[in-house]
């Protein structure tokens, strides 16, 4: 991990997607994240993909590097004993990213009780506190009727990338780090309430497609796999590798034009139909149905390895189709030889490549990413060191089952 | 916009989302966005969907509230001016925003030779400097082929939202936020280099996608709308609208079975099976092909309107798969009665819903959010408050044609 945010804390009680990548984003960056946990994990401690031995790959994925501390919950004790944890006192603390309900034992006007500068970043489903998914705000916002082929009619096609998660999760990292600042300089805390419904419909507004059936009235047609307003699709090579090509600025497209001799081609349609192709990627997309055939003609008589060799050192914005076993396979993808993996031995006893921050940062080392906690694993330290808490104080908590160590939470 | 980061300067030279939506944040979040164009406009300003008048609704969603600045940055004196502008001095400014290519006179080497401490968010096609898009690092890591119905065999699904860009831009906050932060301590500044191919294959690392397909050696297949590893699909309702479903905690489940009136068709299933379907939400996923029938033939003799008064309360995660026109019409999602959206009044000459910043923020207004900017409209006002230049010296660059204000960028 960056030592760029060392010493900063981050207490985190969610779970799934959004909230806890919030949190690794914190701990890729130099952050200490303790994540709290029920006694015998949370709703997603056991979500698929998991190993032969229970564990979850997806969950050890969103947790690497954190600490963890087991507590009942169920009990006034455990309950009082996170409230403690979140609001505990230090200028770089008092930092909690959940996605448990804005009512409740952990709503941010009972924490500020204990401590009243306290920054909550809060991932909902819905603003009204209704319940949702990165699935259904996906759906409700229109994509899956604006993906994939014109021939599935109205049959929705549901995204397998959650990308609201990735981007609420995201952007509560964001904003958390935004409410810190000011905090520095006011004293000032706040409770951030980030929807995925909110994130979903704002970036809709932001790509200008609330804008655009605004002033149509219209919603956009599926198109397949063509780039809308661009060009760009999927071609098919001699040797029946599939390839994406997309030419969206004018040297795009001019040596896409070239490395396939499609000059005269291109010059013969522009002529027909008296516009200049170069100029204006708009164009490229209404005339598509002319430009796609003769560029998948061209496609069609070369293997990919010969056009590997044309587009090398070119504009030509392309790539191949790969199933992620493939990706993975690939040294200039997801291997040893990318600094952004490292092989790590992993809770559900595999070692795998794995990465750290998605960012390369000048002067700082990106380092190897720490593998998922087991549950409880460091319940005693953090007690010890974030509460002060004495060994017999612990002790007496393990005791009474308000928390548990790694041996109390393996049951897998 | 939040006041959250008054008086911080972010400078951009950037096209297309990912940078400009990484600005965009920081101007909703209160920051000083200042946007440098080539007079005439970046490859991106006149990027689908488009109005009668020419403005793209595309461009003015990504760089509402920015301050516009037109430089000629083919000559060396537009370069230098750009070159001034990033590196102007300050302890809140020195942040840059771009997609500007690594080496050339925006590289982050050049430029800290007129201000040590700059910080630079640089997002890239692939690291090594090669060209790519969301959609071509989208087809590289496999997404394409898990997405959408079975029937398509090996055939591609490209995506329609650009997600990568998505993340990139919000990535790139959160780590310039750290950077300042860091800074703010060391006085050390960085450039970091945020690759949209490491965002991608980062993310399918943290969702564990890695580590299944290191384990198995196998690609998880494609399940059309079947969530993976729990339950949830689409359904039809009796009046024919399309739903989604999903149950992935227990409680969703129960409430789920309960309001259909399911318990005793579920409970036959557990029986023949010996499974608890409630507990393993895996086990919902293995059997789907025995509970989306009992599931759909259910929803199918229950109308929307019925099932909203059923569900409503409940535990039940679903909503209707909307259209984006429907959503835009709806009043508890994109209207003027939610708090994320006001009317305002665009270049393109029209006035529709705008979103401002995703997040609600206890303590803090959200404001209305502002129209992009003219082209140029803020070259003088920002070359004389950040570069502190005196009229005549503006005047000079406007004659030389170094700079230009709105009259002359407004060649639409």
């Amino acid at each position: 991990m960056y030592k760029l945010l060392h010493g900063l804390r981050i207490i985190e009680a969610a779970s799934f997607i959004a909230a806890p990548s919030c949190a690794l984003h914190f701990q890729q960056f130099g952050a200490d994240v303790i994540r709290c946990d029920p006694i015998g994990g949370g709703p997603d401690f056991r979500r698929w993909p998991r190993a032969a031995n229970g564990h979850s790959f997806y969950w050890e994925g969103l947790n690497k590097g954190k600490k963890s501390v087991a507590i009942n919950l169920t009990t006034p004790a455990g309950k009082a004993l996170l409230q403690r944890l979140v609001t505990a006192p230090g200028p770089d603390a008092g930092l909690f990213v959940t996605n448990f309900p804005a009512e409740g034992f952990l709503s941010h006007d009972r924490l500020i009780q204990h401590r009243a500068d306290l920054i909550t970043a809060r991932v909902m489903g819905w603003a009204s506190g209704a319940t949702a998914l990165d699935y259904t705000v996906n759906s409700a916002v229109g994509i899956p009727q604006m993906t994939g082929p014109a021939s599935l009619g109205d049959e929705p096609v549901n995204h397998v990338l959650p990308a609201w998660d990735i981007a609420a999760g995201l952007y509560a990292a964001f904003a958390l780090l935004a409410a810190d600042r000011a905090r520095r300089q006011t004293g000032q805390g706040t409770e951030i309430r980030l929807p995925l419904g909110d994130v979903a419909m704002a970036f809709m507004g932001h790509l200008g497609q609330i804008g655009e059936v605004s002033e149509t009235g219209k919603d956009r047609p599926r198109y397949g796999n063509d780039l809308f307003g661009s060009f760009g699709r999927d071609f098919r090579t001699r040797d029946g590798r599939r390839i994406i090509v997309i030419a969206l600025t004018g040297h795009q497209w001019k040596d896409l034009v070239d490395t396939l001799s499609l000059n005269e081609a291109v010059a013969a349609i522009e002529t027909e139909l008296c516009v200049d192709l170069s100029s204006d990627e708009g164009l490229r997309f209404c005339h598509r149905d002319r430009l796609n055939p003769i560029v998948a003609d061209a496609i069609g008589r070369i293997s990919l390895d010969e056009l590997k060799v044309r587009f090398e050192g070119t504009k030509v914005c392309w790539g191949p189709y790969n199933t992620l076993s493939e990706a993975v396979g690939d040294p200039d993808l997801i291997s040893e030889r990318n600094p952004l993996f490292s092989a790590v031995d992993h809770l559900t006893d595999t070692r795998y490549l794995t990465p750290g921050a998605a960012a390369s940062l000048g002067g700082f080392e990106r380092g190897t990413p720490g593998r998922a906690p087991v549950l409880g694993e460091h319940t005693e330290e953090v007690l010890a060191d974030v509460l002060g808490m004495a060994s017999c104080e612990i002790a007496a908590l393990h005791d009474a089952g308000t928390v548990a160590g790694p041996a109390g939470s393996k049951a897998l």
